[in-house]
């Protein structure tokens, strides 16, 4: 491949569950990857085997930090001439701990989008990808959520700030970039998983803990996408010369509309070949922020040309086998 | 009025424009009340008549500012026992300002939001009403704005914050207050002006400019509404018992479909008594960020029991002849 031509991609939060599956399908286009990480929730383990066999540049700073920002654009405009495209992923994940503390989502989820668009904006930068969450629509009851959906009432800090982001890159993109996509994430499966309702269980079972406890009554149902469909769409809708206007918000799912956690938690059950009994509480909600249904409405999604292959089920049955395969190869260490 | 009932009402940028409509009124209501203002857009000037007859309590402070915040909680408790209702009218109100520097917007727009909800959680607090805006919808051309259009895509660094200030309130509102009101407001005219087309006409009227030049090509179409209608419809949505849930995100506007910028002209030129040419930009936009049509679906403000009484041509008459007289005293000072 023509070097002059490689197409220079930086990976905020590249070292995260959904950064390093996007970075190994970036490398294989041939871009040239860049990643950005503070590993406060992203691991420098999950980027071994990347990181042995592939061309990459890797910068340990803090996005949400203006300075740190500020000296790596410097940086990395006098090494490669160019930036081209921006995946901004850094995010605070870890929902329930965002609740205890806003600061946490202000700072992670929304300060580190602040200071990328503020420092980008200098550059000549053809496009900025963003993930978003369907947890800037709130609490919708059995709705399936479009974006076409208003009022947005979201009802956790990371939702609030997942939304806030969306804002401030819509109004950066009057003066910056050629094409902006938000793709509002679902629940998304697979390997390496840091958290997340599979994640949990094969914890659970590994534990001392009789029982297999699940939060809530098990009845929330929600739709799940592997984490290898959730790249596929995203990168056909970057590369994709199809768009209605500069910025786009767009729903990433699948086109079911779920599967309950009582389901997931007997999958789970399944692979590890546990015999714990499945214990449930009352509630409808797993904790506080979580929502007791979730589906997509993703027919802007269909009219990009992409379309998910598996279902939520054959989603969490497969994350299900990697997770639990993550998790051995770690207590085998 | 017995003083242990009486409301305490705490108004945050209670110096500026709405503010100080808003505090004659709540204290005609019979309410305590306590303006934050750290005037820097807000006058002490506008607050002198009140000042000068009512029983208040002023607190210089910079609600951006953690400390300013948690120290002005901590003293207002000591001295009130409570606080019933918080009205959140601090803002950058000058939008092309906020668009040649977005950290005007993120601090004075956002971060004075997040403050106050952060602070305001740790007591018990009955109603937060939030000042927000028509410019967290962008631009949908002709379309008349529902609350329930989405995906927003706000082009101004101010209406992003607002919208962001949404999310935040939204997301705090699971944990804190009874009632939540989100007033999307209008353009908005009225006495005593700081900025606006109105108050921008009168000043260009009275400068050495031959010409009153107007930004944009004058067909510019907009809805205007009078600040005492505002203040009206807010404090009606906020004393109701009415409500569909915890968070109410309402339109506040007029009936019509607006008046147009050459009209306004014409209006302005025909109270000051001016000669003066009116002449026009080719551009549809006033200023970047500006919309160049803007009309509101009001029926969700309608469902609470509350109509406009006067036409955007009416509101634009009354404010004309109000801001004359505010700037023809100013001047005789």
């Amino acid at each position: 491949m023509n070097k002059k031509k490689r197409k220079i991609s930086v990976i905020a939060g590249g070292a995260g569950f959904i950064g390093i599956n996007l970075i190994n399908e970036l490398n294989k286009l041939g871009n040239q990857i860049i990643i950005l990480d503070n590993f406060s929730l992203g691991s420098k383990n999950n980027l071994d085997n990347f990181l042995e066999s592939s061309d990459y540049a890797l910068y340990e700073i803090d996005i949400s930090k203006s300075s740190d920002v500020k000296s790596f654009f410097d940086e990395c405009i006098k090494n490669y001439g160019k930036i081209d495209e921006i995946w901004h992923l850094a995010a605070n994940s870890d929902i329930p701990a965002g609740i205890e503390n806003p600061d946490i989502d202000h700072v992670n989820t929304f300060l580190t989008t602040y200071r990328l668009l503020r420092e980008s904006s200098k550059y000549d930068i053809e496009t900025f990808n963003f993930a978003s969450s369907s947890a800037v629509y709130g609490d919708w009851g059995d709705k399936s959520l479009s974006e076409k959906l208003g009022p947005l009432k979201p009802i956790s800090n990371y939702g609030a700030m997942k939304l806030a982001s969306e804002a401030q890159i819509s109004a950066s993109a009057e003066n910056s970039f050629k094409k902006v996509n938000i793709f509002r994430f679902p629940n998304v499966v697979g390997a390496p998983a840091t958290h997340g309702v599979i994640f949990d269980f094969i914890n659970k079972i590994k534990s001392d803990n009789p029982n297999l406890e699940v939060l809530g009554n098990g009845k929330q149902k929600k739709s799940y996408l592997h984490v290898s469909e959730l790249i596929s769409a995203m990168i056909h809708v970057s590369e994709s010369d199809y768009r209605n206007s500069k910025v786009e918000i767009i729903n990433i799912g699948c086109s079911d509309r779920g599967i309950t956690v009582e389901e997931i938690a007997k999958i789970v059950k399944e692979i590890t070949h546990s015999q714990k009994q499945i214990v449930f509480e009352r509630t409808d909600r797993g904790w506080m922020g979580d929502v007791p249904r979730f589906s997509y409405d993703i027919s802007y999604l269909h009219s990009f040309g992409w379309k998910s292959s598996i279902s939520s089920r054959e989603a969490i049955l497969l994350a299900a086998k990697e997770i639990n395969l993550q998790l051995n190869k770690r207590s085998n260490l």
